[in-house]
């Protein structure tokens, strides 16, 4: 074997990176533990950084020491910290201390997971990890897994399969070739993701090829509009292939009538994909089982652990129950990539678009073991208390009002003054001041989204170290900030301790 | 402000962390330091990595003493050691020590570069960084740059805007909608990637779309034959409207003859894409700056620093000239995510099918200031000097010859005895055996391809940490592994010295 070389890798030294790596320990210590030190919604404007950066690359290397002064003067501030408990906006997300220690062994190993060779753990590994998160979850062992990035790159593969399934020939011919080909219907309710929208426009579907059926008042797919809107579009000559239900919309976190919906997919011959990116991972805990009611019939279902089970992100795992028809949608090995293995060697390359593939799995392994199921649990239901705890609060305040059910951890509401009865484009710039006031506070960070047309506040639970407090916090900055914009004159609607709403 | 709370974050509180996390950066430092005393191709049989392994996730939480301890007597045996300096498979590529550190940070911070909001300093040193390369590379400002994950989808967004600008209204009514859309036609090179295929079936192209252009001897693309096929098709009411352009193909790191197919395009208006994604970086060496000619006139070019620019997997940089037909493609932006910002925030989101977002930029710009632009040429410099030391020694060998030209790090060669002239299919076998013989001695890992429809045996140059030794010891193991399976009955064919032919 060749001798150990003396040289450096890269121009520095191992015995520099050891130094830096051990500062740089230090630092990320003290900020997970502290993180919440800055505010969580970065407060620069649009250019501040680029300004601050220099306009092209060094010639001669920079020591790192210099390299990191310059993170922490320059770049922090632009900042928006979302492994702050505070952070509270879109989903909340945690890059937890096991999660962290596998993306560092993930970087140095910078292995690859396209072929078994390239790496049979890394294979090996994402094959157990998926089967122990799909037990975790309850679904049937018929569902095979497979790591992806994002959630919008796993469901644009299980649409794919769909379409694979749906068009013959569709791999080698495409779209435009069949003169007899009619245009395909693909289904979703008006409160799905975005992500749908793009897989269907990249796959050459165009958009109008997506039907939004409209939502019951609690924003789940009727499925009575569905089943019409199959029934019509079949009259019309189109070719419904696929319906997308959610679990855990992105707007209010409602979870669509899953088994009606597979219902109406067996009866009519549909690939039912169940985008459960951020809710699905609540099934492990025995009390929420039911959000994933109806998906052991799904052909297809996509649950991300980098939203709410602690994993750094990215790591999205897609399940699916014919991933011979991912494969044959997507297999193509050239003769750079051949290798002749033994029988039991599978190729995830296989199963998708990305060649390339990182060794994810190996921080959702840490994950899960280092935490163990029973806390994970704990934690997911911690999260869903906080929440309702919250949404108590807002029922039982005059002046703010729940705009929608929270079956897990996020919270719609809105405030709406009880002395001054406002208009609803007035109610709109009230809680769009609202919200930008409490954001502007730098300790908490809420999102928005629209329900009916109306401006509404959206608080989401999901990082690990958010606790009582944060979410009190919360509450009282948004009466202390709501008051002066209500207009009213009386003083009756001055600031409620929260402490005294939660006992 | 909240008072930091004492709860542990997860199971693992901030001082396990610091105490797990300095002994890994010790092990990463030794790993980096002496990865090659691991065997770099895995040599465990399929199976035997998961079989090692519970078949569920543990209920309470295990210590991460035990956690590693698995990692090094489990996993580390299934892992091919992409980060070692035998690796000369594919094409080599480098976990670099500042890449590492770039990671760990991006891990701890877990932000998501979406929105410009959701941290304005990932977006702007996206934006920065990806200029810094750019000016590297020599491509003028009129490109703007964007990072994806990988090559396969960055090429995945060029075609698809290709396809924007080439059907109107593909993004509503998609392709099979139009009954006066002719067959579209996309054009690369025998020698193209992969990627190239896929992208086209997702797209909804069909396959056959897809016109595999013959390569001259140096396997590169013949423009005249590129002119006669959009002349074919064109007669056939085929609507050709993309070709890819190849610099450093997979098999040979063949260049296409970019110039010459831009004129193509220009004069038959085909959206012109590049498939630089291993050799683009080639292009900031002044010797090597010709890779890259004619680049300047493409519509789209990728380039990936994580495959020869010594940055941890994944960071794939796109360049487009016309990146809002690219936003036009995708754009799309649901009430959850709309925001206000002042004039000058740039939403990164706009341009893909992925709405999560790694803060991959970090990695890219700590890798560019610690190592410095000119010692980044000469790290590559070195190893083309390497790939060409080598592929003189083969030159110079009765039974080894060379198979391609080497304009960057790859050599194609093979073993073909002067004693005893074989028949292809037995050379083929031969050559077979002699990879797999060297591949098991765990000092180094080569890859293949097929020239011609001949077995060919590549050596690639990329990791950082790979010197003269290592190639030599390859050249070594080739000739002494090579000896035995030539059945030739003289002396002749015992090793050779290779120090002697370095001379």
């Amino acid at each position: 074997m060749t001798p150990p070389t003396e040289e450096p890798y890269g121009d520095m030294t191992p015995e520099d990176f050891r130094i830096h790596a051990h500062r740089l320990v230090d630092w990320i210590t003290d900020y997970l533990t502290h993180s919440d030190r800055y505010p969580v919604l970065s407060r620069v404007s649009p250019g501040q950084i680029r300004n601050a950066l220099p306009a092209s690359a060094p010639e001669a290397p920079e020591p790192f020491e210099k390299i990191f002064d310059d993170f922490e003067r320059i770049l922090l501030p632009g900042i928006t910290h979302w492994n702050h408990p505070g952070f509270m906006a879109y989903f909340a997300i945690t890059g937890s201390a096991p999660g962290v220690l596998g993306e560092l062994l993930c970087a140095a190993l910078n292995v690859q997971a396209m072929l078994w060779r390239t790496s049979p753990s890394a294979t090996e590994l994402e094959v157990t990890v998926l089967s122990w998160l799909r037990q975790l979850l309850g679904l049937p062992s018929v569902f095979e897994g497979v790591i992806y990035d994002t959630a919008s790159i796993s469901s644009l593969h299980a649409l794919a399969a769909a379409r694979e399934r749906a068009v013959p020939e569709v791999r080698t011919k495409g779209l435009s070739a069949h003169s007899d080909q009619p245009e395909l219907r693909i289904y979703c309710s008006e409160q799905a993701h975005s992500s749908i929208d793009k897989a269907v426009i990249l796959l050459g579907l165009g958009h109008r090829a997506l039907r939004r059926i409209p939502v019951d008042s609690s924003f789940r797919m009727e499925p009575n509009q569905l089943a019409s809107a199959i029934i019509e579009d079949r009259a019309a000559k189109h070719q419904p292939f696929a319906v997308v239900a959610t679990v855990g919309t992105t707007s209010t976190t409602s979870v669509d009538p899953v088994t009606a919906i597979a219902d109406i997919c067996t009866t009519e011959r549909l690939w039912l994909h169940v985008d459960a990116a951020y809710a699905g991972v609540a099934a492990i805990v025995p009390k929420l089982r039911g959000a994933l009611d109806g998906c052991e019939r799904a052909d297809s279902i996509v649950v991300n652990p980098h939203k709410w089970l602690f994993t750094p992100f990215d790591l999205s795992a897609l399940y699916c129950r014919h991933m011979s028809v991912l494969r044959s949608a997507f297999s193509l090995t050239p003769e750079y990539l051949q290798s002749n293995e033994e029988e039991g060697a599978v190729n995830l390359m296989d199963t998708g678009v990305q060649l390339g593939r990182r060794f994810r799995a190996l921080k959702l392994w840490m994950v899960l073991r280092s935490f163990g199921a029973k806390s994970l649990r704990t934690h997911l239901q911690r999260h869903v208390d906080l929440a309702h705890q919250f949404a108590t609060w807002v029922d039982s305040h005059t002046d703010f009002e729940r705009m929608a059910p929270v079956p897990f951890s996020v919270v719609c509401f809105r405030a709406n003054p009880s002395c001054n009865k406002l208009e609803s484009a007035a109610l709109d710039t009230l809680n769009e001041k609202l919200l930008e006031a409490i954001n502007s506070s730098g300790e908490v960070f809420l999102s928005h989204t629209r329900l009916h047309g109306q401006f509404v506040l959206r608080l989401a639970i999901g990082h690990i170290r958010t606790n009582e407090d944060h979410v009190k916090r919360a509450w009282l900055l948004l009466q202390e900030h709501a008051a002066p914009l209500f207009a009213c004159q009386s003083s009756d609607h001055s600031t409620t301790e929260s402490g005294s709403l939660s006992g």
